[in-house]
């Protein structure tokens, strides 16, 4: 935007992936922090311990999951500072509106983690990490698909991260009609897309590979 | 200040600038701690759990105007040191002394977010944000518009981000005789204020743009 | 894996690796949060403060023990990133699975700290330890045995690294029949075997030094 | 330590030095976590939440001499691994072991903030902070002093800086015998200790410029 000088080796992008970077890392970190045992009193028997530590089982599973989803988005958005091709103002804050809801995300773990049997902390969550596949969705978009030769290789590449991170997004908010009728099936709906997308990730990518070759 | 011999590539001012940066990372990222909610104990019903998420309510608000400002204070910071044209001991001082205005901002956003109708709680919020902008106005000032010649675009360019600093700073201050008639009428100047900014920043951006081309 | 026109020269290995240190340096601090002092109410006597500091050492305890296992872990996964030969999607994955357990530790030392008298305590300990040094000798497996030269100084060396993980799992695997005869004893046991981890290591290194120079 | 081929750049000490900053950004900014207000419950009045902001000034105090001292260790630590002369084994394990202090001193943080009045925690504070000092002054010790040229201008400058760092550890040790007298005329020492350093320092390094120059 200006003219300046530029005294400093490390600019624009990279500090901008390292902030980036630095906000997942302490994201995905402060999940454990949800995962304090109640006090047990002066009653500390093995039995009462075993007692707190199963009953901590949703939070950890919901620790789990969380830490899996983020790490599912910070694969792709290293990728697009691989491949980044527009960076300006309106990308800062287009990357920080998706920052905002990657810090977000340990809020709505811990409703789900505590109150998981409950159709509303199902909702919250779902919708909480919709709104964060649809920010990265957003990103894609602006700073590679936009950008990039229409129909070109590179173009089609960033389509189909944009479209990945718009399927995401889309299973949360598929799964919340079902969340009405189970909170519990919901969650199921969850880990079945977890694992399809590690299956049909790998299919797809091989495919989009050959496309590339030939 | 000492004619060591340098064996390491990442120096001075990139490391700092990194620091700074995980600073602010962890400092956005604590925000959410303070978003938890109130243990339901017993009777876990969907209507206690949403009647807790809307209490929780104005605690979001804070963790996103917190976080908004934090963004905007980071993005000044990072242009500040892609352009810094004075390093040295005391730069080191005054960058710590705006790094400790950030760390602090997690504490008045929880003051705010859970008794933001009291008068006290939203001076001692806007109070700490203007001491935040006032000590990036002096980093600003310190290391690339004083050390800068006179007049020069380099000169104008770090004097319009001073600026800015001390408008948010002014405007926090500001606010303060208006909370003293009503919390809530400041907290809504703040907002207007974040909106007034993104509109009028793109006009000062373009102007000062064009003022370098010419 | 697509054939993108790379803009940005912080890519791959540099930036997980970059992104791993981080999650390690967030997890390796978080654990101070569990070492909070109880409140001692109205009755702030000497007396109080020293029972209830001496009331922390066990908690102190299992901070530094937590602390010396992620450094060292920390260690064999920096050098890892040192001599890295296999970087791939499920590179990725394996180096996700093991930051997991990483960010997981925090909780079983804030179980451990607390109830370190209970035999449950101490076997989810050891359990969640373990699977760290497993997931690590996987991921040295990945990434550098099994892309080596077959028996070349490359590949016993990685070797070398991957056992030292896998030792480390058998410690905390074996530790539990010891556990369950007394807590105290196998805790006791990992002191012992962190104090001969670094007796031995060293005397491993140099043996491994000689083998490589001759 | 292995003959490995490296296949990345930022190896050895900028990685060493980035861990070390990740863990100081994160320990600095958890201090902020110890400011919680109490919950006023339902009484909550302007003069509630001023008196419990009252309560919280001892606890803001002691976060700013924290920051303050966790401020200088860095400034220290970022000067030494600019002239690092030897990068080991044993330099990463004296490394770690002054994260390890670093990584505490949230804790007596604490302690001072919330029992301020009483000896033993400024005696705990005086100590934890006495011994970062000292493993700082250890590690500049073996890393720039030892191995640089005996009496040459790095090895003067090197001793400069580890007797920083003894001062630093020696003025929190002088301090406990005042703080069995009173512990608020120690915690003064504190402050009047830290003015001392910035008039102090400033005269040193001026001395030291101009012996290295002639």
């Amino acid at each position: 935007m200006y003219v300046f000088r530029v005294h400093n080796a490390e600019t624009g992008p990279s500090r901008v992936a390292g902030l980036s970077d630095a906000v997942f890392a302490v994201a995905i970190t402060l999940l454990v922090l949800d995962l304090r045992l109640p006090d047990l009193g002066s009653q500390q028997t093995e039995a009462r311990l075993q007692a707190a530590l199963l009953a901590a089982v949703p939070s950890i599973v919901s620790f789990v999951l969380s830490f899996v989803v983020i790490a599912l988005y910070w694969v792709s958005h290293h990728r697009l500072f691989q491949v980044i091709r527009r960076y300006d103002r309106r990308l800062l804050l287009l990357n920080f509106a998706f920052l905002l809801t990657v810090c977000f995300i340990p809020f709505p773990t811990g409703v789900i983690g505590h109150y998981g049997q409950l159709r509303t902390a199902a909702i919250v969550y779902a919708g909480s990490l919709a709104l964060t596949g649809l920010s990265l969705a957003v990103l894609w978009w602006y700073a590679a698909v936009q950008p990039a030769p229409r129909r070109g290789p590179e173009w089609r590449a960033a389509r189909h991260f944009m479209s990945r991170a718009l399927v995401t997004s889309a299973v949360f908010i598929a799964s919340i009609p079902v969340i009405l009728i189970s909170p519990a099936l919901g969650e199921a709906c969850w880990s079945v897309a977890l694992i399809a997308y590690f299956v049909l990730a790998r299919g797809l990518d091989r495919q989009a590979d050959l496309r590339e070759r030939s």
